[in-house]
C-alpha cells in the first residue's frame, strides 16, 4: 500500500459518497415539488424528476460531458469524450475518470430539476422530455465549459466554486424563460389582473424533499473540492450550514413580523436560498460573510416571488427567486466579501466585474437557449397541455394514474393500460 | 500513525458509511411498498420490514453470519462464528469481523425485504415473523455460503460481485414461492379469469422510497469491495447510475409509446431493475454493456409483469419482476459481457456456464426452501390471514391502528389496545 | 503529500459525512413528530424543527458553543470563541475548529428537537422560538460543557461517549419540564380522570422519519470518534445496530403477545429508545450487553409510556419515554456493562456513582433550567396557545396554512397574507 494509492482512494470514496448525496437531492426536489404543486400533479412532476435522472443523465454521457469537458476548442465548447470515448488525458486527476463523470452527472440533474418545476402542472410531457434533452446534452454543457471547463469566461478570472452561477443561475433564468414561453396555468391569474394562489398538496412531503436538499448540499459544495485532503473542507460545510440556517431564520422571523404568522413554504425555500446563495463562494468567504450572504439569499427570495407575481409569471414551485435571484446574488456575493480579491476585503473591481459579465453571460445563454429550445420543439409538437389535460390533472392525463387512492379497489388489468383514464377513481 | 493505520480507517469508514446506506434502503423498501399496495395495510407493510430490520438483523447475528460465514465444512456451510463467537480467524480483511457483519447485516436484510412485498395484503404477521427468522438465519446464509463464504459454487468460479444471483435472484424465487404459496389477496384475479389490479395508494410515497434504494445503492454496489482503496469503485459507481438510468429511461419510452403513457409505477420499477440487473457485473462489465443491460432489465420487468398477471399469481409490489428477473439476467449477462472471461469478449462458454449453473441452484434452492419453511409454519399456525383480517384491512387486524387519521379526536386510552379494532375512525 | 495531511482528510471527511447524516436526522425529527401528532398540527411541528436547526444552528454559533467548548472557568462554563472568535487554541485536534463546530452543531439542534415533540400541538409558537433559542445558546452548552467541555463533571470521571446523558436524558428531561409547564392537550384527560389518545395522523411519514433518524444514529455515534482511524469505528456501529434492532424486537414481540397487536409506533419507538439507550455505551460495551440494553431500553420505554399516561401528563410523540428514560438507562447501563470499570465487569462502583450522579446534575438541570426559561418567557409573551388556535390547529393559526390540501383550487395571492385563516379549505 502507497500513500499514493491511500491519497487516491481517500479521494474515490469522498467523491462517489458526496455524488451519492448529490444523487439523493433528485429525491428532495422531487418531493419539494410535489408538495408544492396541486395533487393531481404530484405523480407528474415527480416523473419529470425521473426524465432527468433517467433520459438526461444518458444524453449528458453520450453527449454533453463532451461538450463540456472535452478538449477545449477556441474556449467555446469541448470536442472529445463523446461517451466517455476518446482522448479525455487532459483532464488529470487523482480520481478516475468514471468517478468525476459520476459527479458532474449529479449536477447536470440538478440544473434540469430547476427547471422542472417552473413548468410544474402545465408542460405537454414528450415536450418535457426534449427539452431535458437538450439542456442536458447542450445548454448547461457549453455555458458549464466556459466556466468550468477551461473555456473563455474561466480565462477571464470568474470564480464559481459549486455553481451559484453556472448551476443556479443558469438553471433558473432557464426556469424563468419556460415559464414565460408556456404561460401561466389555467385559473392563476385572473382576467381583472389579481393574481391567484394553489394550495400546496401536501407541506410535509415538501419539507422531506427540503431536508435531503440540505443533506445533499454538503456533498454539492464539500464535495466540489474533488480531493478529501482539500485544507477547506470544513470551512466550506460549515458556511454551507450558516448560510442555510441564516436564509431560513430571515425568513422565518420576516413572515412572522411582517404577516404575523411564519409562512412555511417561504421558509423553506428561504434556507433553499441561503444554500443557492453560498454555493459560489463557500471556499472563499468567512463565516461573518456565509451568515450575511444567507439572510440577505432568503429576503430576495421573498421579494422575487411578489415580484414575479405582480408581473403575472407563474413559477409554481419558486425556481426563479430560489435559484436564479440567490444563485446571482451569491454570485456577486463572491465578488464583494472573498477574502482574496473581494471588494469589501480591498480586492478592487476586477473579481467584482468578471463575476457580473460571467452572470449575464450565463443568464443570457440560459434564458435565451431555454426559449430558442422550446421553438424548436414546438414546431414538432405542442409545448404545453391541453385545457383539458391540465384540468383533468397531469398525473391522469399523462400518467393514467392519481397520487393516491384511498378507496382500495381492484380495477380490471386490462383496462388499466387501455382507457384509464375514464376512470377517475377518487 | 502508519500507512496500516490509515488504510485500515479508510476501508473501515467506507464501509460503515456504505452499510449505513443500506440500512436506509429498508426505509427504501417500506416506502416503495407501501405506496404500492392499498391504503389499508400500509402499516402493515412497513412493519414487516421492521421486523427484517429488528427480528431479521438479530438472528442473522445469532445464526446466520456462522452458517454463512463460519469455518467451511464440506464447501456446504458454516459451522463457527455463532454471535460472532468462536473461531472466525480464516476471516482475513483490513476490516474488523464487526464492520464486515454489519455490511453483510445490511445484505440479509435486503433479501428478505424482497419477500416482504411478495405476500403483501395477506400474509398473517406471525408467520411472516417466523418466515422471517428462517430466511435470515437458514435460507440465506446457506445459500450465500456457496457463493460468497467459500462453497462450492464459488469454488467453480461463479462470479457476483454484490448480488444479482445471492441476493436478488434468490430473493425474488423465494418471493414467487412464498406468493404461490400464500395465493392472490380476495378479488384480485376475477372468476372469470381476468386480471384486476390494485391501484397504489401512494406514488409519491412509493418514489421516496425509489430514490433512497437508489441512493443506498451506491453503498450496496461500491461498498462491496470492501476497501476504500479498490481501483474499481468510480466504476462500478458510474456503471450503477447508467444502468439505472437506461433502466428507468427504457421502460419510461416503451410504455409511452406503447400505452401512449408513461407508467409511474413501471418507471420506478424500471430504475429498480437496471439496478438489480448491473449488481453481479458492475465490477466487471463496460459502460456501454450496463446501458444495455438496464434496457433489457426494465423491459424484462415489463414483460414479466404481464407474464405473472397472466399467469394468475399476485406479486403485488412486483417483487419477482424486478428481483428474480433482472436477478437473473443480470447474473447472466455477467457471462456475456465480463471484459474478462464472458462470452462476447472472447471468454467462451466457461464463466457463462457457471453463471447459469449457480443461478439455477440459488433460484430452486430460494424457491424449494421458502416453500418448505412455510409448509411447516403452516403445520402450527396459519399462513394466511383470515378472509376478515383481509378485508378490514392487516393495519387493523394486526396493529390496532390505521396508517392516517384526519379526524383529529381523541379516543379513549384503554380501549386502544383492547377492542380499537371496532372503532376503525375514517 | 504527507501521512499527516491524509491522515487529517481521512478524519475531515468522516466527521463531515457523519455530521451531515446527524442534520438529516432533523428530517428524520420532523416527520417522527409529524407523523405522531394530530393533521391540524402537522405543519406546525416541522416548522418547530426548521426554527431548531436555522435559529437554534445560529444561537449555538454565536454563543452556545463557547460556553461549551470555550476556555474553561472553574469547570463550570466556557468563556471565549463567541462566533468562533477569540482563543480557542486548547482545542487540539486533527480536525480543523470549523468542522469540530459542525458536528457540535449537529448535536445541539437534536437535543432541541427533541423538546420539540413534548409540546406538540399546544405551544405558542414565539415561545417555542424563544426557548429554542434559550436551550441551544446556554442550557445545553453550559451542561455540555461540564461532561465534554472538560467541566467538572468529566473531571470525576464520567462516560458518556456520544451522549445518552447529555444528549438524550438531559433533553428529555427538559421535555418533561416543557411538557408539564405547559400543560396536557385540550380533551387528552377527561375530568373523570380517564385518559385519552390522539390517533397517529400518518404513520409511514412517522416510518420515514425513524429510518432516516436509524441511518443518522451511525454517524451520530460512530462519528464521535471524530476520527476515521479510531479503531472502535467498526465495534461502535455494530452495537448500535444490534441495540435498535434488539429495542425495536423487543417492543414488537411483547405488543403482539400482551395486547395480541404489534403495536406500530410502539415498534417506532421501540427502537429509536434502542438507539438512545446504547449512545453513551457504544463505545465501551460488547455485543451481547448492547442486545440486553436496547432490549431493555425497548420496554422501559412502553412502560414510562403508560406511567405518563397514569401521571396525566401529555407528551404526544413520547419525547420523554424515548428519550430520557433510555437515556438516563444507558447512561446506567455503561456503569454496569462497560469492559473496562463496570461494575458486572469486576470495574466495582466508581464509575457506576459518577455515572449516576452525572444523570441526576444533568436531569436536574434540564427539568430546572426549562422551567426557569418558560417561566421568564411567560412574563413577556403567552407561552401557551389560545384555546382557539389549539381548536383551529396551530398550522392556520401560526403558519396561515394546512398540511395538505386536495381540493386544487386557487386562492386570492393577497388575502393568502391578510385573512386566509377564516378560509379554511378542507
Amino acid at each position: 500500500m502507497t500513500i499514493e494509492t491511500l491519497n487516491s482512494g481517500l479521494d474515490t470514496i469522498w467523491v462517489v459518497l458526496t455524488a451519492a448525496m448529490i444523487i439523493l437531492m433528485e429525491g428532495g426536489f422531487a418531493l419539494l415539488e410535489a408538495g408544492f404543486v396541486r395533487h393531481k400533479n404530484n405523480v407528474n412532476i415527480i416523473m419529470k424528476v425521473f426524465v432527468d435522472i433517467t433520459i438526461g443523465a444518458l444524453c449528458f454521457y453520450l453527449i454533453g460531458f463532451a461538450f463540456m469537458y472535452g478538449k477545449d476548442a477556441w474556449g467555446i465548447i469541448g470536442t472529445s469524450g463523446f461517451a466517455l470515448l476518446g482522448d479525455l488525458s487532459h483532464i488529470q486527476l487523482s480520481i478516475s475518470l468514471d468517478t468525476f463523470w459520476l459527479f458532474q452527472a449529479a449536477f447536470v440533474i440538478a440544473v434540469i430539476s430547476i427547471v422542472s418545476g417552473a413548468v410544474a402542472e402545465r408542460i405537454n410531457f414528450r415536450a418535457y422530455i426534449l427539452y431535458a434533452m437538450i439542456m442536458t446534452a447542450v445548454i448547461y454543457p457549453i455555458a458549464g465549459h466556459w466556466v468550468w471547463g477551461g473555456g473563455w469566461i474561466s480565462q477571464l478570472g470568474m470564480l464559481d466554486f459549486a455553481g451559484s452561477a453556472v448551476i443556479h443561475a443558469l438553471g433558473g433564468f432557464s426556469a424563468l424563460a419556460a415559464a414565460m414561453f408556456i404561460g401561466p396555468r389555467k385559473g392563476k391569474f385572473t382576467p381583472l389582473g389579481t393574481s391567484t394562489i394553489a394550495l400546496p398538496s401536501n407541506i410535509p412531503l415538501a419539507s422531506v424533499g427540503a431536508f435531503l436538499l440540505w443533506f445533499g448540499w454538503f456533498g454539492f459544495n464539500a464535495g466540489s473540492t474533488l480531493s478529501g485532503t482539500d485544507a477547506r473542507i470544513g470551512h466550506i460545510a460549515i458556511v454551507t450550514m450558516l448560510s442555510a440556517a441564516s436564509g431560513g431564520a430571515a425568513t422565518l422571523i420576516y413572515t412572522l413580523f411582517r404577516y404575523k404568522r411564519s409562512d412555511a413554504p417561504a421558509v423553506i425555500n428561504g434556507s433553499l436560498a441561503g444554500l443557492v446563495g453560498i454555493t459560489a463562494g463557500c471556499a472563499f468567504v468567512s463565516d461573518q460573510a456565509a451568515i450575511l450572504i444567507g439572510a440577505i439569499s432568503g429576503l430576495l427570495m421573498l421579494f422575487a416571488t411578489n415580484w414575479l407575481e405582480s408581473r403575472r409569471i407563474d413559477d409554481p414551485v419558486g425556481a426563479f427567486p430560489v435559484h436564479a435571484v440567490s444563485g446571482v446574488w451569491g454570485t456577486i456575493a463572491l465578488g464583494l466579501f472573498a477574502t482574496e480579491g473581494g471588494l469589501f476585503y480591498g480586492g478592487g473591481w476586477d473579481l467584482l466585474g468578471v463575476q457580473v459579465l460571467g452572470l449575464i453571460v450565463l443568464c443570457v445563454w440560459g434564458f435565451g437557449m431555454t426559449w430558442l429550445g422550446l421553438s424548436l420543439i414546438r414546431l414538432w409538437i405542442p409545448v404545453r397541455s391541453t385545457e383539458e389535460e391540465e384540468e383533468m390533472g397531469l398525473d391522469i392525463s399523462y400518467h393514467g394514474v392519481l397520487a393516491a387512492y384511498q378507496e382500495h379497489e381492484f380495477i380490471h388489468y386490462q383496462d388499466h393500460y387501455t382507457d384509464f383514464s375514464n376512470k377517475t377513481a377518487d
